[in-house]
């Protein structure tokens, strides 16, 4: 998918909301319990509810690795349901790969030919080699850890580099540059740190941006909007928890389209009276 | 597994080998394509050929991935194999996992409890809860990513913190150290840079090492045991290459194992020269 086709989708659903498939099998309401994937039925019926507001979908590896085989099934299930239902939908593997440059090719086709998802997260630890592999694959992108949403990023991502005088995460921010573009590269910026978003900005003001750490993890869409947004929206906000999870009865899908509405809808005004669309 | 079951294994074969489990679908001898997991077949028939040299394995899971289902459960029937015909032998996800605290606690529940690994590698970038989860399985082991074999190592890994005057790879060694202990923790150290490794022995005397870059990637045993060794030899030096495909005719596993046996005699000359058997 290219730049310009998400943006377009941005403006059809006047949403930039991301739907992290973070499917937990404890938390499953019982009755799929019987189908022979229940993670696949919770995301099909979360996926058929939400999908008018949701402009990407974003399963984490995680929640389907736990699971072996089966999970995985389950994860192909779900890549292949959205790409051939809603072909509009962005589908982010939320893997944080990264390797020597021959197993970074190896993850780059097993996420990009063997599934179809559009993105990948990517840890930057281990620099370009560990990177560039994902770029052979045209409108296929990288979104590359910069600055998370957890206590344990202040840890390193803060260090400041004696040399240039400017943090970890502003090496890679600028370093990355090197390797891919706006149209292959995406970074990973926690909500949870609204104040550093301008600072990400000045390093990449026309990148996307996918921000986690919105809902339960206790950020503000509207902080995030005014420090993150750029002429064509540039984000994707992610919500896990606080979606899927808003209910756990039989009426859970019915919940979390509401759920998704109302985030879209508050993405809506922020769009407008930014300007954006 | 514990250090003390690593050295004591370590001093009974005479050997600090990892054999790096990087089965290539492509390079599988066509007499093993007929089986229905011809990945675990060459595993397992180099696994037979080599386990008397080689004290851990590890297979790397970018070439499970990339055959989707069927790859993770020749995966599963690896570890499983290895597990139950070699219960000595450490067994090693390289897997470069690590995210939020919630989602490496379902890492760690995938590789430590779903399957029966002794031990994962991890990407540092996220800082301490996306590693201190892995700390809750007793007698498993986390190995964190330090100093890389490969050519972008150099672009974030040696910054150097204007606070510490500390390069950032030291700074992951001491501050995980609040994290683990030798006990349940190593660091990756690429073989390519012997010369460093004396800087993290500075930093880290007696935990594990695992020593990727050996072979195909072209680091020294012999630099590796002078820079690296400690009391308890705390090397694990891995060949994957190699020893794998050193031959790619139906004779692939004799030579794997003449190739482990050749690793091995050398490994044996370096523990005895430098006393540690």
């Amino acid at each position: 998918m290219t730049a310009d086709q998400l943006f377009k989708q941005i403006q059809e659903k006047r949403s930039f909301l991301c739907v992290g498939l973070d499917t937990d099998y404890s938390k499953i309401p019982k009755i799929l319990l019987d189908y022979e994937f229940p993670v696949f039925e919770f995301n099909r019926r979360i996926i058929d509810a939400t999908a008018d507001y949701t402009i990407a979908y974003k399963p984490n590896l995680a929640f389907y690795e736990i699971l072996g085989a089966a999970g995985w099934i389950s994860l192909e299930m779900t890549v292949n349901y959205i790409h051939e239902r809603y072909p509009e939908i962005f589908i982010i593997a939320d893997a944080k790969r990264g390797d020597i440059g021959n197993t970074s090719k190896m993850y780059a086709q097993a996420f990009f030919e063997k599934m179809s998802f559009d993105a990948i997260t990517v840890s930057p630890y281990m620099g370009s080699d560990s990177v560039t592999p994902f770029f052979e694959y045209p409108n296929k992108w990288v979104i590359l850890l910069a600055l998370t949403s957890n206590v344990g990023a202040n840890d390193f991502q803060q260090i400041v580099d004696q040399k240039t005088n400017t943090r970890l995460f502003e090496r890679i921010l600028v370093k990355s540059q090197h390797w891919g573009n706006e149209h292959n590269m995406m970074y990973v910026v926690g909500a949870t740190r609204a104040d550093m978003l301008s600072l990400v900005r000045e390093h990449a003001p026309n990148h996307f941006l996918l921000i986690p750490g919105v809902g339960a993890q206790g950020g503000s869409l509207a902080d995030v909007a005014k420090h993150g947004f750029n002429k064509k929206c540039g984000l994707l906000v992610n919500s896990s928890r606080a979606i899927i999870y808003a209910d756990c009865t039989n009426d859970f899908a019915k919940v979390a389209r509401e759920k998704a509405q109302e985030v879209q809808e508050e993405m809506s005004q922020l769009l407008t009276q930014y300007h954006i669309i």
